[in-house]
C-alpha cells in the first residue's frame, strides 16, 4: 500500500484530521472494543460518517459494507499513513514548566514519540533532572542533535527567544517543530512547524459567547 | 461597530487566524512599534498580505491605502472583536503537571484571561497551592462554577474523566473548554471546545517527513 500512497498527495486537511482518528481508534482499543463503524467514530468525534468514510476512502478500502471497521486493522493502517508505527526521538528545548511538563509526559511513548533529550541555556537548569533526564547545555545542542540524526523538537522557550531556537534546530537538521512558544516562528521550505498556544484557543471560543 | 459585527456571521476560519494576528500586533507593540502592514504582517506569519487584507476587510476599514496599519489601534479592534478587550476568569480542572503549568503561565493574563480557580479530586492535591491558589476539591466544582458564573474551563485531567468532568462544567454553565487530556469529548449545541494534544500535532508533521 505503501507504494499507492506515495504516488499520491493526500490533502492537508485530510492528514490533520487522521491523529484524531487514530486517537479514537486507540481509545476503543483500550476499551478492549474490536469492531466500529463511521456512524459510532462520528458520534464520538463529531464529525459526520459520510466525512470519515471519505477520508478513510482516500488510502483503499479499509471497511466491509455493512460489517464495519476492525479497529486493530484500521488503527495499523492509519499509523502507517502518519509514520506512527516507529518511535520517533523528539527533543525539547526549554526545561521550564512546559518543557518539564513534556519530558515526563507518558503519552507521548505509546503513540509514537520519545522525549530523548532537554536542553536550556540557564545554569541553574543545566545540569538538573527532569524525569531521568539531564537537561542539557543548549549551546552544544546544534552538535548534539545533528550527531544523533533528530528530526523532531519541541520549542518551550520564552517568545522572544523561539526564533533563534528555531534557526537553531534547522541548522541541526530538524525538520518538524511544535511550537509551545506565543509567538509565530519563520523556518525554510522542507521544515514543517505547528503551534500550541491555549491563549490562541480560548480566543476561538469567546468570539462565540 | 459591534452593531454591524453582531448583524453578520464571520466564517470559522478568519475568527481562527484573529487571533494569531493579535498576538503578532502585540509582539509588535513589545517592540515599539507603531504601523505595519499587510505585507510584513505576512512575512511573520507565513499567511499572504492579500489573505490578511480579506480578513481583516470582513469587520470593516482598519487599514488606509498606501499607510498600513496603526497597531495599537487594529488590535484594539481585533480585541474587541475577539471580545478579549476584558479579561474573562478561566478555571483549571486537574492539578497535574499541566493544569498546575496553567495555573502558573504568566502569558494568560495580559491577553484576555485569568486563571481563578484550580480542582483536583486527587487528596493528595487538594488543598495544596499552586502559584498562590489553593487546589479546590472537584466535588464542589458545579455548585462553585455556577455561583460565580464562570464560563471558560480548561480540562487537564486523564482522558479516562475528561467526559465526565466536561458534564459537569456544562452543567455548572460552563461554555468553552479548552481540553487537553487526550480524547475527543461530547458536549451539548452552544457549547464550543478546543483541544490540545501534542501527540496529534506531531503525527501531523511526521505524515510530511
Amino acid at each position: 500500500m505503501s507504494d499507492i500512497l506515495s504516488e499520491r498527495t493526500i490533502p492537508d486537511i485530510v492528514v490533520g484530521r487522521l491523529p484524531v482518528y487514530l486517537r479514537a481508534l486507540q481509545r476503543m482499543l483500550q476499551e478492549g472494543r474490536r469492531v466500529t463503524s463511521s456512524q459510532e467514530l462520528g458520534e464520538r468525534l463529531g464529525i459526520s460518517a459520510a466525512q470519515i468514510r471519505k477520508d478513510l476512502s482516500q488510502f483503499g478500502e479499509f471497511g466491509k459494507q455493512g460489517t464495519g471497521y476492525e479497529i486493530e486493522k484500521l488503527a495499523g493502517q492509519v499509523q502507517n499513513i502518519l509514520k506512527v508505527d516507529k518511535v520517533w526521538d523528539v527533543i525539547v528545548v526549554g526545561a521550564g514548566d512546559i518543557g518539564s511538563a513534556l519530558g515526563r509526559y507518558p503519552g507521548l511513548n505509546n503513540r509514537g514519540f520519545c522525549v530523548v533529550m532537554i536542553f536550556d541555556n540557564n545554569p541553574g537548569k543545566i545540569g538538573g533532572e527532569i524525569d531521568g533526564f539531564v537537561v542539557q547545555n543548549s549551546a552544544a545542542m546544534v552538535d548534539v542533535i545533528r550527531a544523533a540524526g533528530i528530526q523532531l523538537a519541541m520549542i518551550a522557550v520564552p517568545a522572544e527567544a523561539a526564533q533563534e531556537v528555531a534557526d537553531q534546530l534547522v541548522e541541526a537538521g530538524v525538520k518538524a517543530i511544535l511550537n509551545y512558544a506565543p509567538v509565530s516562528i519563520n523556518v525554510p521550505p522542507g521544515v514543517k512547524v505547528q503551534y500550541i498556544d491555549p491563549v490562541v484557543h480560548l480566543q476561538r471560543m469567546t468570539y462565540y459567547l
